[in-house]
């Protein structure tokens, strides 16, 4: 608990922007770290997300279970469609109908019910491998929803998003994060890690992020199967 | 199936409301219904749902599995907060933190996978009891950011959010489904309800459904204990 310190709510994949952003946070906020086991095939992920979250000695740190791929059609949660190995054109296969929507929709819950003013998320317009959900537009539009949804906002604590990484690429963010003292080797990026967390280095994910430690001419400490 | 309808995704809980909703929108789409189980205390509710799902012929009705008693902060999922008998001032114990916006993502990301542009819900801002997340102002800030979020969207087949009862009373709303031969003693409203779906016929949700009765000078079917 860091009394003196306002609490935000910090959307934690396990992922490398995410421990970023928390990192960030961390600085200036009592942060309450949320994750979701939501029929992801990268379930280790989730692992990374809990020694992360405990690393960083957040003050709560919940993992909803939300079963996405119960509506199917994607990639990520749907076993029937293969995850690519190389990039495609527009919108991949690896998109989750609406996820940022549900997470931030849950974040906003439970900042209400924490009584906190700010979420943070570490979603990304550069590399952001043509998700919709990830744009300056759409967060914007999610904020001026949020502030008419809940009894909080009705009430005048007006809810903040932060999207610290939204206009940064990929080499950027490793760089901030570098600076700030990530460890990313305990992170995991890949949509088909295997189960000790090491990475395919193949897909659309490990691509990004391989380029991006490139930029950044930082030592890539990723494990590699 | 009737291919020759459009797809719309229907909010379908088991209570008044949502019953009208789908009523009328069975009439011009092809529908399917979505309901959450929720941690809500009336799961009788949910019961009704499928009942009403089943009797309305929907081409598929899911109900997820969204533990919103995780997060606590209402007297509908909170079993340490006591469900009052008596309207309040304000916004009431029994409101849900970002329910309906929880509830609207899923719809959304159902909507994406059926590839629908239509979603329906029976949120009411005249007997709202107080709840942001039912006034017309939220729905259209929804509205927007739906359209921002999805890669449909953002293909070109724009989201629209259908809330016919919107500016209506109890009163109207059970004439207008009483109309459209909606049978009433298949829905449960109440917050404390039975087993058997019997009403306590003293919460807030209780008296409201009352009250409409009387207004429509419709015969109230409800079942009490």
């Amino acid at each position: 608990m860091n009394q003196h310190k306002p609490k935000a709510v910090i959307l934690l994949s396990g992922g490398l922007d995410s421990v970023t952003v928390l990192a960030m946070a961390k600085q200036q906020y009592d942060c309450y770290a949320l994750s979701f086991s939501y029929g992801q095939r990268h379930d280790v992920e989730l692992q990374a997300a809990k020694n992360i979250a405990s690393l960083y000695n957040v003050s709560e740190h919940r993992v909803l279970n939300i079963d996405l791929g119960q509506l199917g059609g994607s990639a990520l949660t749907d076993m029937n469609i293969e995850v690519p190995e190389s990039s495609e054109q527009g919108i991949p296969v690896t998109y989750v109908p609406a996820r940022n929507t549900i997470f931030l929709s849950y974040a906003l819950a439970w900042a209400e019910v924490l009584e906190a003013r700010d979420i943070f998320i570490g979603v990304n317009a550069v590399d952001y491998s043509g998700y919709p959900d990830c744009r300056p537009e759409y967060i914007n539009a999610f904020g001026q929803m949020a502030n008419l949804a809940t009894k909080s906002a009705v009430e005048g604590n007006k809810i903040t998003l932060h999207t610290p990484l939204i206009s940064l690429s990929k080499g950027d963010i490793i760089k901030l994060g570098t600076a700030n003292g990530v460890d990313y080797s305990k992170t995991v990026s890949c949509y088909s890690a295997d189960a000790q967390g090491r990475a395919c280095g193949r897909c659309d994910s490990c691509r990004l992020r391989k380029k991006g430690f490139e930029e950044a001419a930082i030592s890539d400490p990723t494990l590699y199967y």
